[in-house]
């Protein structure tokens, strides 16, 4: 048979072709995406349960002059192929490669920049809203947006605003039923109850909210698609299409291990098996660090609660969730109010660990202060995916954390150089401090094998000294100290520099420091967060304010967006990197 | 008639009386209220609105104990009166006295404290979840809650958590189809239709959240609400009562214009007639300079698009809204929303101007970085209630939004000196930048009468000296700079001192800076934000950077929560009034 798919470039290609080659066509770009990321590794089910409904828009829809906004934006690989991306999709998330997700820059099909969740009605609705104004009447946008995004608090906020307005919006309901994980909540259940014709169509809470509401239909139906979006085409208003899809479709294996197969990793293309790693020898992940330390600290101590916004494979709380159920709460994609929710608890006497993505924090900044720290209540704050995070790129980076953190009295932010360390700061915050506290930690592994060492409490404020030297004095927190500890082992002249290690951002011990800074000719402050309102900035203010006049330089991410690669990558770029870190040392030389 | 307010110390007090004294109670209470809001001036609507619901919530449940949880807090006089706050009642709002919100630290009957809005969900499922945990069965937990709050994305992530829980809560939604302006949105129209008896109880968005629904009751009948409250106390798990009040119940005019009256100032107890003040030799408020020059900018750019998230009155976007109602978009309580929503406008070409307090731009922190600076959509933000606000205190202070915005790549961040700046920023925003501005402006009024001058595009970055001198340069950000220009006046040795003034906090002219810190002999910085991570941080960056190896002192909010009290109460704790700037700039002599 013809192969259709190489043929087609964009969507204009696409609607050249009869409908009935359609079927053909979801079959080629599914298997496009599953050999492709099979070999290059990417963000797997979402994409293959949306192939047809993907399909079925472009072909119905005038993209891009219609406007289409993904949410989240895992689910837009058959989207890229289809929009002029087909021969580049192999750099997907790679250096200089195309984006993961759906990004303005990269393509006039991509209405709209994605990452984190619930944002699509919002800003199809401001499309629309602005087509409107502009007379530009028969102008279609379209938000598609999965069942766990749409139980986001934002999403809400904007199906509330767009059933008084009279714009032209369909919102499409990606229904798989599962996020990462499986979604949850009360409007799952009810859609849900939707699904399997328990509720009455015409009665419902979209329906409430004044959409034109239509389904559930099957998503891999593309016939059934293509009615559908034909007809609600020439319905003026806000309109809403529940589509029930599989995620992972078309690949058994995905479609039975949802949870797994969102991002697999390499796997065979043909039977769809996962490539088997031996990674009993590796230091493990922080994120399991955290979530194994979590059981072990609340096998001791009952009052201690998890919560999640929807990550509880990706943060490791699932293994809380497997051993104490009754104590850990998967809340689904809403961080402003777990955040709330743990502030609640802890009025309570409970110690609560409450984590969040790093990035996804920013999404409950006002609860932070508001909630917890205003009321100096101590809830324990764990920040998976601080720093640069790689392949996800400028969306998923979490490197505002010490500055947005920074400025906001009570909280105390502490940032471990290895697992051991990730232990006991958990620890020192379960056994009961005066204030919040935040603990942030990267993605990915550690560098110790035994790191199941025995609790030890950690003094707040504490600085560790790694190694004295004569001259310079270098300042990390984090786990990027690594980075300064291996160079300094390769520097010419590594006797000059001292290397302090600041488990705490906050508090700073100003004596502490000004000690420090007074016992060295020159300065250099190393993180792995921005740099403006960051820990090297707080030094320069202390050498300012202590009058100790010497030259500081500060290392870290400038003021720019960072965009995707390896975090080896990304941190030869910001120059963070083991070589430039070498580099920079060997500038210095004995006098 | 015996007075039984004066009797009333607490709830233990409240339950000895009898069920039909709890009219007259409720009487009393109202008047108590009236009478010392009328001279001490205060949030006087919603506690009115709410006077029975008070009392048969603390008559019905054992309070302490169990927990009540006021969303935002304006409506909670009559719960601090009755719960022994009624003797110093009168402070309220005032420095040391109590605050204008449920506090914590205040009392044992304030279980969370409050401010911002839509947050008693969450904070009081947590405290049911914990409760549960403890094995406190009894325990009631009830989160009232207005109309206009429950329609903001975070009480739908309550919502939507709570439902697939068993715990003991208690929703209580309070319908008065107002907030501070009435209430807008898709389910404020769907509950009117509720309460209007056109739509089935059963089948309802509550119900279908998994919550046992009852009402819509009126909440002015005392016995009605015991008899649903006592049996509410007997339902297990997630409830929900609908009640409907009155804003400004029992003071007429307060009825009728609920509006004027949810912060009415000073007025006539007796006739609620609010004391004409002749206000109009007085300087403009900066919310009317900003509301105003929209409408005077937007007649000449039919691209301009005004936004607030439910402060249409605060912010003045009303005039936007009534001369261009087509593109003036009141979104209620939806920051998340308004500024995504602003994005997907800028998007196609729109000149949008989003405002939004200070304070409660945290609460779309995420959207900011991800949604605008990302993608670098010039999205105009006009961050009124920026600084110290006075009387609403703590929660209410816009004195992060330097620190937090700092970080943020691509965005400028303007702070204009007086309503002349904030014009001409406005208009300079409107002509097209490359990049999203934010622009802080205070609470209150400005300085100047004659404000309405033409236009002038002001060049981003650039450094206004307002002062010459020889050895000392204050810098200052915002209109806090006019302290010092007052304070500069009444200076010994005046002289001495330079005076330059930043309209623009990011991006900040290095070389400029380097020039004046060079040709002085000492550096002072000045603002109404909070020291760490703002204005005075990057300056002291830029001298260890350039090794300036000045002395700079940094004036600001320092590193703690700043309580309520007038505005110039609250600069002379933080030193930033004038006679602590004169008392500072008299340590200063002649060589």
């Amino acid at each position: 048979m013809e192969n259709l798919l190489s043929k087609i470039n964009n969507p204009t290609d696409l609607r050249k072709l009869p409908e009935n080659q359609l079927p053909q066509l979801a079959q080629e770009l599914r298997n496009f995406i599953i050999d492709i990321i099979s070999k290059k590794e990417g963000h797997l089910g979402a994409s293959l349960g949306v192939v047809e409904l993907t399909i079925a828009l472009h072909y119905v829809f005038n993209t891009p002059e219609d406007l289409l906004v993904w949410d989240v934006g895992h689910q837009a690989y058959g989207h890229k192929i289809l929009t002029e991306r087909r021969d580049i999709f192999h750099t997907n998330r790679a250096l200089h490669g195309i984006s993961g997700f759906p990004r303005r820059e990269e393509s006039e099909y991509d209405a709209f920049g994605v990452g984190h969740s619930s944002t699509s009605i919002s800003a199809a609705l401001g499309m629309a809203l602005a087509s409107q104004l502009k007379g530009e009447v028969d102008k279609q946008h379209i938000a598609v947006i999965g069942d766990a995004s749409i139980a986001s608090g934002m999403a809400f906020e904007g199906l509330n605003h767009t059933g008084v307005t009279d714009a032209n919006l369909l919102v499409i309901l990606n229904d798989n039923a599962i996020g990462i994980d499986p979604s949850i909540g009360a409007l799952k259940n009810y859609l849900t109850s939707v699904k399997e014709g328990k509720n009455p169509k015409q009665n419902n809470i979209i329906k409430s909210l004044n959409f034109d509401y239509s389904g559930p239909i099957d998503g891999h139906d593309l016939p059934k698609l293509l009615s559908e979006l034909e007809r609600l085409k020439k319905v003026k208003g806000p309109k809403f299409l529940h589509v029930i899809t599989t995620k992972g479709k078309g690949l058994q294996l995905a479609e039975e291990d949802q949870v797994k197969y969102h991002a697999p990793g390499k796997f065979d293309a043909e039977t769809g098996k996962i490539h088997p790693k031996d990674e009993s020898h590796l230091p493990p992940k922080f994120q399991d660090v955290f979530g194994h330390t979590l059981v072990e600290l609340a096998g001791k101590n009952e009052k201690i609660i998890g919560i999640t916004p929807a990550m509880p494979t990706g943060s490791s709380m699932k293994y809380m969730m497997e051993a104490f159920p009754k104590r850990a709460f998967d809340v689904g994609i809403a961080e402003q109010h777990a955040v709330t929710l743990a502030a609640g608890m802890a009025t309570q006497g409970m110690v609560v660990f409450c984590n969040i993505y790093s990035t996804f924090l920013q999404r409950a900044y006002d609860q932070v202060i508001h909630d917890v720290a205003l009321q100096n209540l101590p809830v324990i704050f764990c920040l998976d995916r601080a720093g640069l995070v790689g392949e996800d790129g400028a969306t998923h980076h979490g490197v505002f954390d010490i500055a947005y953190l920074n400025c906001i009295p009570n909280l105390i932010i502490a940032a471990p150089k290895d697992e051991v360390e990730l232990r006991n700061l958990m620890f020192t915050a379960s056994e009961g401090l005066n204030h919040p506290i935040a603990i942030r930690y990267p993605r990915g592994r550690g560098e110790n094998v035994d790191w199941q060492q025995p609790f030890e409490k950690i003094e707040i404020g504490k600085i560790t000294q790694l190694q004295k030297g004569t001259k310079v004095a270098v300042l990390s927190t984090g786990t990027i100290g690594n980075n300064v500890t291996k160079a300094l082992a390769e520097t010419e002249n590594s006797s000059l520099f001292s290397h302090y290690h600041f488990p705490f951002v906050k508090p700073l011990d100003i004596k502490e420091i000004s000690k420090i800074i007074d016992s060295h000719d020159y300065i250099i402050t190393v993180e792995d967060g921005v740099i403006t309102g960051g820990f090297g900035e707080q030094i320069n203010s202390i050498v300012v304010r202590q009058h100790l006049q010497k030259p500081i330089k500060n290392l870290g991410i400038s003021d720019s967006f960072i965009e995707h690669g390896t975090v080896f990558e990304l941190q030869q770029i910001c120059k963070i990197d083991v070589t430039n870190l070498i580099q920079l040392f060997n500038t210095f030389q004995h006098d």
